[in-house]
């Protein structure tokens, strides 16, 4: 942490900030500079520390954190790549995992019909929502629990790992008990105590990145997860908002090597909800591949124009099983296999 | 809802976009433009209805909605504007209404401290939090249900209203009982389980907006409280997310006059969370009353420098009774009083 | 400038900045952590250096820059407020000036109308644009030197100051002829060729902030008006461009308490294109006073209904008169008159 | 466009409106809707005509455009996909095109030794600013006409087309008498003077996207090039300015389906300045490639530790060879080639 002290700051000023240094256990270093004096604090928690118990005390100009505010998610914490293996289908390694299905689980016919493509086409999870968070009271919320059953009968039936968001911090049990991954939705990236629960209940979690949310307050908040000592944690980049309208939110691409670069965490990419519309989401999902994803997470409907939810963003059977093969031909092009 | 038609969109493609808005209980009115063939979908709740059901079929090009997605929040709805009156303080009426204290309750000697001047200076309410979102887990998580005790200790001590946050939907019965008036924080604004639990306790709100959604959302989420039979709404501006980095968040000013215009619900400012720092505070608090803002929640300590979260924008208690100097000429200037 | 080293990184490494560090002339002061290498780099002109210089440099983790980059326009370069003083016009004192007219001159007729009406109600400057940058090529681009000459005839004939944009460097001169002050718009205040000629000029000017620009780009956009040694430098906020679509721009009136802190300069605020809605301006203006603007640059037209450019954020003469006794109401309560 | 009237609008509101429309030439749709009377105004401009026209009329609630602004540069004004063709170079065509070296010409050495490397790995176009647009006045500002002069010499040399920014209207045929391709730079992207003048010279140009502008206001600026005449316009993403701070701005990968989907114009992506740091870079030219873009624009040089502007997202020579064999195998897997 760096403080520096406003021009003519007085030696009282100084004194001041470095005692509270102290009394926090960091060490301090003084630059009596020719204008204004600057000081560094070290410590190896500078990173968790608020950068307010410097810029409240008198003379005090402005206060720099050096040190990123997220730990167990740091590269820096763990080098090494964390690979998150759910019943043989590894997240994080050379294969590149797809995770498909309906926005909502409607009803059984259509649960089973998207199952069975999705699976016939390569791939490896089935994704469909139980529990929807609406923006507004007056839309379907999801079929809750009947929603659950039906996903562990497609599960069984087409022997597919299941994804499904949990919304309440109280069903974390329950929902974890039909699912093989439990996804946060990117309006609970911050509900922390959503994210402490299913810390502790140690089920694989896939966190998406709150759509105005920093790279650095997204593994922030995995640090919630890894706290609890669950380990099983991936990161879901599903698009950011901006002021450009042409699409529903702007897909930031570059939070892929961004994550590579600073975290040890896999990291996969949904293509579908940034791109809110069918026809951008091949070009999107391909790109995520390109850039180094571990995995995709895509909206395939048996019938989209029949949709409940999010019809425009579905991707047909055959548009799906299109994208598989384009997928295939660009993931080999960079030494990896789907 | 105005659904437009692609150039050369075949009859069998027109129809089938009829057949559903009628399938919805839609009136349809078909204009066959020289270019594009573009049809208007009419009916009382084209606000609630996805435009996706209309976009996915072939032949579209676009489809914009005309109507609100919000409706209970809307000034369509209620003409008059809502006054949310609790203990005889009113809010949404001539009288500027003032929330102030620390941004944590820490202690008790530091509640009691900061309550006295806040009331002496002429607030009518005692903010505190007793359950902290915090973006990382190392940080202050609040006191909990002691918090809860202390503020109802400063409540009868001072005879004060009393506001607090509350984050899991399952405490919402326990908060109340101490609250006068529950706080829905800006990252759960679009935490609907949350909103469905203090809609359905009657308990009087303040719903922060979330810090990266829309003026539409923000009523869009107030109906989830409004649809529960709740009407003791009231909104509170407190910034929003943008490329600026000067100040925490970007304080949304035109949003008070948005809001008078398009619903019927009191609206406050936060200037504290906005600005991030002490000195901005007045100038916003000021252009806020000026702006029409029904309310301020601002956050003052005995003692920033020894805060234990936000020291950095809390105000002084001289600060504060200089700013409510300020305020009271400035609330007079435009026929209101603090 | 703060240099921070990987963990790990090699003396040779830390030697290379250090050197580097020297052949720029700056002092270094090397803080050994226990866990980090982290350099000060001390010296006068450290804002004006690109922190690439470090952070191109093996073994470096990232380079943070203390100093702002901007000189000339920072209130530690002059510690007192600057005063624009045209023809007895004084902008940056206690009285607050309000500038008002048409978006574009359209016509004799239409220019002498709304000068009048905004003389009357105490606008000291008129504003008109002769030379329009429009978003598409086939809409109304301005009248050009017509458009000057009819401002000039109205400055003559109401004795009141007049402002108009310029856009092509090439023309300075010419404007600069007809105008008391220039006006750079949003879209031109990075255009450093059109800056640079006004800097050379020395006409007063209004530097409008880019839609997307941060306070300190904006600051460091003056410093080019200022190195050319012209002194009459005004600025202008005008909203920032964010996700919010209920208005064209967001203003961001927390920057004037900003600039109050970090500049010397007279700042004034626009409320009418960041509206883009009439109804919003007078709410938006109120509180850009209160705030401590030191004036305001409003669109007034005649007759709105006919208006050729912008007409849905202009006020109607009688609205502008009614709008001008609300100010006066909250300037003075302020301390300030208009 | 679609005119929405307020709930209870006169008859002589609603004539007023359906008057205004006939004067501009259109026809017009009356819907008496149960609850509100919506117009829907036909024609074959509507797209470059305002919606304040009827915005402004009394009665009036919201208006809608259906039409997009933008015409000459749309795929409705031209269906197949344009070609840029330079000196046997095609720019929109199966293969991807390589433009790529210094941001900008420091000196003869470094710019021929950057030259000799990109060509041997395989680009078609040199890259190297002579004018430099800087947001400090006391940055470098680059070598002006002697950097065009080194330019020439380099396309002399190596065989190598050469595109460079022009910053000045005055300066666009000076520039072009060297340069094969100009540059409209991010900040220049609605200095209509500039893009009038590049227009009338028909010289090919990359139209940078300005780093606030939306796709439409980008497709609206190059209507700007092509109503002068001048069809040789390439397109260039190169990020857009987000709260997100790990990068210099966020590359927005969607914007390529997006400009596909609604333009007929190539378009290329330059990833060095969305990153801002070179080891970002490859990740983001390969997912370029992936997502269809026509080219990349790419910054290398010589010896970046050495170099005077943007050294950091600056790749060396190996990793420049290094990253096109990457992108070759990308693009042979989407039927492509380099």
């Amino acid at each position: 942490m760096i403080v520096e002290m406003r021009k003519g700051a007085s030696s009282e000023e100084i004194d001041s900030v470095v005692q509270r240094a102290e009394s926090l256990g960091l060490e301090v270093q003084l630059n009596l500079g020719t204008e204004k004096t600057v000081l560094a604090m070290l410590g190896g928690n500078t990173g968790q520390l608020s950068t307010d118990l410097f810029a409240v005390l008198p003379g005090v100009e402005s206060v720099t954190r050096i040190m990123k505010p997220y730990k167990l998610a740091s590269r820096e914490f763990k080098a090494d790549d964390s690979l998150v293996s759910i019943d043989g289908v590894e997240i994080g390694g050379k294969r590149i995992v797809v995770m498909a299905g309906p926005c909502a689980v409607e009803n059984e016919k259509q649960l089973l019909e998207t199952a069975r493509v999705v699976k016939e086409s390569g791939a490896s999870v089935l994704r469909g929502g139980a529990f929807k968070p609406r923006t507004s009271p007056f839309s379907f919320q999801g079929l809750g629990k009947d929603g659950l059953e039906l996903l562990a009968g497609a599960k069984k039936q087409f022997d597919i790992l299941v994804i499904t968001e949990v919304i309440d911090p109280h069903d974390v049990s329950l929902v974890s008990k039909y699912a093989d991954i439990l996804q946060v939705g990117s309006r609970n990236m911050q509900n922390f105590a959503l994210l402490t629960n299913i810390g502790k209940s140690k089920c694989p979690v896939v966190l998406k990145r709150g759509f105005s949310c920093t790279v650095t307050e997204w593994l922030t908040a995995a640090d919630y997860l890894l706290a609890e000592g669950n380990n099983q944690v991936i990161l879901c980049e599903r698009g950011i908002r901006t002021f450009e309208d042409s699409t529903r939110f702007s897909l930031d691409i570059s939070a892929i090597p961004v994550i590579k670069r600073f975290s040890h965490l896999p990291v996969i990419v949904d293509p579908s909800h940034a791109a809110g519309h069918y026809s951008l989401v091949p070009a999107i999902a391909r790109a995520a591949v390109a850039a180094g994803a571990d995995g995709l997470l895509i909206e395939v409907h048996s019938n989209p124009k029949e949709a409940l939810v999010d019809g425009l963003q579905s991707l047909t059977p055959s548009d799906f099983a299109r994208l598989m093969e384009e997928l295939r031909a660009i993931a080999k092009s960079i030494g990896r296999y789907i």
